[in-house]
């Protein structure tokens, strides 16, 4: 039998079955009334998930395209703008703006800080910064941003706020309208179950407002020339017709599940996964609290190379979760679980762990990690069991 | 029964079934093996199609960001450059270097015209354009261009060639290097028989020495970065893996058959459809010759309103034909007959056409459309039938 694969990186994440039929289907003429009736479906699905009443345009295109349409339609060369970074997904913001041109002042922590409101607000009154660029959830530590304070705090100061929300969008709350997001950028490949190839980014009318002023050279990722096509239930260029409709299709579960049902599972497999980690002995990177809820950064024993971890349990056991990054290579991997996950995915991934690790000899009480995971998931009120 | 649905539009054109079921499989993780040696497979099958040993790039997004990847990395604010335009892509060549504020020069043709090498060469010389932008198949009249004389006039007027060859790749014969092409972009979702969203552009080394000179701002159309990380099987941005999937499947279909017997099949259905649309008296937009191969454009009775015959072959039979621009809009229809298409798709178009003119009382032998094309695509030598 060929080997099962196990898709247990933080994105692309696994896509339901019948998320991968929809976009099996013949594929259907951009311009014509059934797909037209499929935008607008899957638009206000967007937007009911995003919880907002602004502009949801829809790109073809992976998520750093909609970081990008951001950044191209909301600077000009020479605008101050602060980005706060505490992870990779921060620095694409600093190369991002640096890339157009902008007068970019960086707030940056440490990799795995949680970045504070207060620091926020005194960057942006210290740099005049127009704009700040925030992450909710960092996927490269497994952090997720206090967004709403942040927001407020960049707003008080006078900065715009566009929020990376690639991989929170979904799993964990996010109140595009009641926190005041200028700016929401999103993928389909994350908690909204959906293969790569769309992006999303999220418009409010202040937003609407600056972009009208910006001066960067733009085409493909203009927002004005993409509102006026999706206003009419199409797009300015062919789109991913197939990927839209899995799209629709994915947002048609996740509404049935219910946000806040899906936020409470998201936060009760964090929880599962970190109590198996800490059952092995091993060390959280990410905060051991709820809402560290689509990845777990984990710190391997100190004789153990995650690389190697990752590695075997890749080609041993087809199962692919994620290494970390620069100095951390050496110790630290992640477990995805955002999505189309359930316990069992994070019990499968901490099994598959513990017999590599027992069997380099880190003396582990074997099926520890399995039942506290269970345990610790059972607890969560919100979901039955 | 639900009412079956035949796409016969220029683009996106009908799918293969092993081409939708290769995009439904589990999505793989874009760092993983498994889609590093899916890639470099497509990557290397994209080369045999272009018929080069030049990179190509592959972009998750539309055709038109391909386009736009050629004019970002090519040139720089106030760069003087060619596009000719004969229709609505060559006019995206031109709104697109305005965007990026070159100093574009225009060498404008009515639609439906057949652009000269002389009036090219003449054209570059006048205006010392760097780079000339031409479109191989102008989808919007059907008018299939000579780009090896093109390419050659613009290449000893000295300015390299950037060809759209979006809806000829795969239909027509294109030579990327033996015509010396210096940048050919491309999408997935014509001739190549794949869902719309991935896009390509093919780099030459002169192309790649003029990129290092661009200063206009890029992120992720940067062909740097792109290259890369394809380079190494994988992309700087999580990609449309399944896309990647069912583009894979298609090429493999498509070097089966083989790209001359390929060539041969669109030429016969372009023939076939010319001689259905002129047994029924119908007069030809689209030049009457074997190079008019990927769209018919035709042209209703006088009295007979084209936008009214595409809307009924749309809601009375399903069939989705494209209709024409502007001017042309009252008179023009036309059928695509790119990628996954036989004579009897052309049969089912010319059978429904003729209904319906039948039905509003145009004098038309019935029957005639549908054996003249049968005919007409019998006599190629390339295609049993």
């Amino acid at each position: 039998m060929p080997g099962k694969r196990y898709l247990m990186a933080p994105g692309p994440t696994p896509v339901p079955p019948e998320v991968l039929a929809a976009g099996a289907r013949p594929v259907l003429h951009h311009r014509g009334p059934d797909f037209r009736a499929l935008m607008r479906r899957c638009l206000e699905r967007l937007r009911l998930v995003c919880r907002t009443e602004n502009d949801v345009l829809l790109y073809t295109a992976s998520g750093s395209a909609a970081f990008e349409s951001a950044v191209v339609n909301l600077l000009s060369p020479g605008s101050p703008v602060l980005a706060v970074s505490a992870g990779e997904f921060g620095e694409r913001w600093v190369a991002l703006a640096t890339a157009y041109g902008a007068d970019v002042h960086e707030l940056r922590y440490a990799w795995g800080e949680t970045p504070r409101a207060g620091d926020v607000r005194q960057r942006v009154e210290e740099t005049s910064a127009e704009v700040a660029f925030l992450v909710h959830s960092e996927t490269s530590t497994g952090v997720v941003a206090d967004v709403q304070a942040l927001a407020q705090a960049a707003h008080e100061a006078g900065a715009l706020v566009v929020v990376d929300a690639v991989s929170s969008l979904g799993a964990v709350p996010l109140e595009t309208d009641a926190w005041g997001l200028d700016v929401v950028v999103a993928g389909s490949q994350k908690a909204l179950m959906t293969p790569p190839g769309l992006s999303l980014a999220v418009v409010s009318p202040a937003a609407w407002e600056r972009a009208g002023r910006s001066t960067n050279p733009r085409f493909y990722f203009d927002w004005a020339r993409m509102k006026t096509s999706l206003d009419s239930g199409t797009t300015p260029f062919t789109p991913a017709v197939s990927l839209v409709a899995s799209l629709d299709a994915a947002l048609e579960l996740l509404l049935e599940e219910g946000l806040e049902a899906a936020f409470a599972r998201h936060a009760a497999l964090g929880r599962a996964c970190r109590a198996g980690a800490k059952a092995m002995g091993l060390e959280l990177f990410s905060p051991d609290e709820d809402r560290s809820a689509v990845v777990t950064a984990i710190l391997t024993p100190p004789d153990v190379d995650a690389r190697e971890l990752v590695l075997s349990l890749r080609d041993r056991f087809g199962i692919t979760v994620a290494g970390g990054h620069g100095d951390l290579a050496a110790r630290l991997f992640r477990i995805g679980h955002i999505g189309y996950y359930d316990v069992f995915d994070v019990t499968t991934a901490l099994a598959a762990v513990e017999l590599l690790l027992a069997e380099k000899g880190v003396g582990i009480e074997r099926g520890v990690a399995v039942a506290r995971a269970l345990e610790a998931y059972r607890e969560t009120a919100h979901v039955a069991t």
